[in-house]
């Protein structure tokens, strides 16, 4: 039961998150669409001396390793304890503005209680909730510890150079805890806090059997490309649709009991995402949870060979090509993972389809019992109410959360503001009001919390 | 060994039809691509006057059914027997143009003994070749016995309107023998007599698992429409690469031992058909002729799911669609097929895939022993010389043989003058000069064999 003091304070700072909204929304009106190089230098600017407005000690942009300068800022606060923030300023496309029903990068209040502009979502409102907290904090006494920020301005466009200036500024980024973006309230309106990323591979398959393509009356005998590349693809999977690569689970990590018990706890709408989705065929997995959190999965991403356009067209295709990507579960690494598939291929009998890597991102899932991911998921039930807040192990996306908690040795934690109706990359993305103000308020305790450890 | 006569006959016949070709010259300039709607209704003209000035009895255009029309002529001769001509009209589109080294529609004369022209082996020179012996024998006692031609102006797209042609018109068509089109010299230099076709059943399959693309992410217990494709597909080959379907290889009809002893007469040049097409993988069959006439086949024409662009999109598509073909053995229908297929993904579990008919042709073969397809062996084995000659049973491509034969009720056999290098729907396109003048002498000398019968 909150104190009469801490509700006097949450209903302040909520109601200033409301009012220096304004103040903040000059960052949502700059169009920084990396996808086309437009506003990109304007809003690290902006970022750098809104940085030094609020107070940071120090703020730079970094652009030694190339791409889009990431911005960093520094804060000193009352403890030692230091937090880093990790947040990105460049949006999607508005694109296809016909389906906007308002400016795209005009912050447009709704009466049903939301904002609505390109970014506000992903990922503009979560900063602005972060650097409402540091504002407020400044004003009521100083920051309660050291605080980090660096936002990356080309996480839409697959976070190319973050890892270099992660490790060319692993000093400058020391912390002991990474607060990541990317929280929300799912379906359920239960508040997540997330532990960490799945991992990712993608590759790509190509297959030749000719040099030409050749008439299909030539089909009683002559191999066709497109049937080598579905019968490889076909010796990749057991009956039971799991990956029939010799190695390939003994790689995957035994989750602890804590974390094989949060899964449990986890929220998951079977029903909505069906209908949703309007799915035709059931679930691969008994445990849909279990398989978000801990399976490795093999996804056709494309497939494309021969003729594919209106009516017949009697060819034998001379070569198919695929794309895949595999979700890595903790344990697994790329690297290892293509290497297992292409020995299994080799194994099959298709040593003559190749295979080319595209990229690759580890897993990294936080120790769910280190204190100061305990902090982030204890305040979250303060303000959101014991039974509202989940805690996932790791989301079943990727993200470069690996590298970062490797170079910096920290636990990483994501939470934010948004909703499961935010809209991140579509037309009228949008934040609930509601949501933000709440955010607002618990980054102000989630400091306090982290600094007092 | 031919006679003196026949020798000094032979000679001047072979000389005529080179002199005669620059007067059915401006066939081959006449621009009939029916795929670019040009030049077709000049080219049923020039046919029907040919004809006429050919001392046709009766020459027309039909066009009732639609479609480009088709020239009909009909000759008398000395005889009550009658051989019916089946020819096209139309060509590919000559492009492109600039890889052809004269005139697509000139016909050129080189100095290695070919003559170049868009049409003039697809189909043209084979008309002109019959047409000489018509002028010659005309101007040389008579013909021995009633001709008829149809010339279709649809074949190079795909002779919609021929069957309608043939059911509108049997009367007028009735013949004891059908003479068609595409012989050729083999690599081999051996010239083939064909007395049939393999039939065709083109379908396409199409998958659904989902109203929208979903994220990758999902992928560890959200079904895929490229997997399900691909599994669909699987499931319809053994691991021999056959037709894993119950019932289609009963419909297969047994191959008398005469026919089967041609098909080990006939030549196949594997070592050329792998260095030509550069093939990676053996072939799918032991007897690769045996496969090429009497085999089944099923070919992935061609399959397209999801994102087969630059880079990576991790995605899970919510479609897929594959074209496929099926050439068919004899006894086997295009209906039946489909039917067997579709029953067999329905056991094999995969109600949800469809399956569209596109286009199907029956398969068709002559009795080899049938005499007037024994005349047509007979007569070019005195031409080209006994061991110079093979008989193929039935081509492993298709055409309307089928409902000729059925309406007509009449042997059909494929004789020509074309050969192996011949680049038919290729720029130059050309004929062998010697092969044309043979081919006349072997029309002549064909007319007076069945004539005779």
């Amino acid at each position: 039961m909150p104190n009469t003091q801490t509700t006097t304070e949450r209903a302040a700072v909520e109601q200033f998150a409301r009012d220096y909204f304004d103040h903040l929304a000059p960052y949502v009106r700059l169009e920084s669409v990396s996808a086309q190089h437009r506003g990109i230098q304007d809003t690290a600017d902006w970022l750098q001396q809104t940085f030094r407005e609020l107070g940071a000690s120090y703020a730079t942009q970094w652009n030694e390793p190339g791409g889009n300068p990431a911005v960093f800022a520094q804060f000193k606060g009352a403890s030692d304890h230091t937090i880093l923030f990790y947040n990105h300023y460049d949006v999607q496309p508005p694109e296809p503005l016909a389906e906007w029903h308002s400016e795209p990068f005009e912050p447009t209040f709704l009466d049903d209680g939301t904002v609505r502009a390109r970014g506000i979502g992903d990922d503009k409102g979560e900063l602005m909730c972060r650097l409402t907290a540091v504002r407020y904090l400044q004003d009521h006494g100083g920051l309660p510890c050291n605080l980090k920020f660096v936002v990356e301005g080309e996480e839409e466009v697959g976070s190319g150079h973050f890892d270099d200036y992660v490790a060319h500024h692993a000093d400058d980024l020391a912390a002991d805890v990474c607060v990541w973006e990317g929280g929300s309230k799912n379906e359920q309106e239960h508040f997540t806090v997330t532990g960490g990323v799945k991992g990712i591979l993608a590759f790509d398959l190509s297959v030749r059997t000719a040099d030409v393509d050749l008439h299909s009356s030539l089909g009683a005998y002559v191999d066709n490309a497109a049937w080598r590349l579905i019968d490889a693809l076909h010796s990749l999977r057991t009956p039971e649709r799991r990956l029939a690569v010799d190695g390939y689970y003994d790689l995957v990590e035994t989750m602890s009991a804590g974390t094989r018990a949060a899964v449990d706890r986890m929220d998951f709408d079977a029903d909505g995402l069906r209908e949703r989705a309007g799915l035709r065929q059931p679930f691969l997995r008994d445990d849909p949870k279990l398989a978000s959190v801990n399976e490795p999965s093999l996804t056709v991403n494309g497939f494309e060979s021969g003729y594919t356009g209106d009516g017949v067209k009697t060819v034998i295709p001379r070569e198919a090509h695929a794309k895949l990507d595999c979700r890595l579960a903790q344990g697994q690494t790329p690297q290892a993972c293509f290497d297992l598939i292409r020995a299994q291929l080799d194994r099959n009998g298709f040593r003559d389809v190749e295979m080319t890597f595209q990229l690759g991102e580890d897993p990294f899932r936080s120790d769910l019992d280190d204190p100061y991911f305990a902090a982030a998921t204890d305040v979250a039930k303060a303000v959101y109410g014991t039974d509202n807040v989940r805690v996932v192990p790791n989301s079943a996306g990727g993200g470069p959360q690996a590298p970062v908690a490797a170079t910096l040795g920290l636990p990483i934690v994501s939470v934010g503001c948004g909703y499961y109706g935010s809209g991140a990359h579509a037309p009228n993305e949008s934040l609930r009001v509601r949501d933000y103000q709440q955010g607002a308020w618990y980054m102000v305790e989630l400091m306090r919390r982290m600094g007092a450890k």
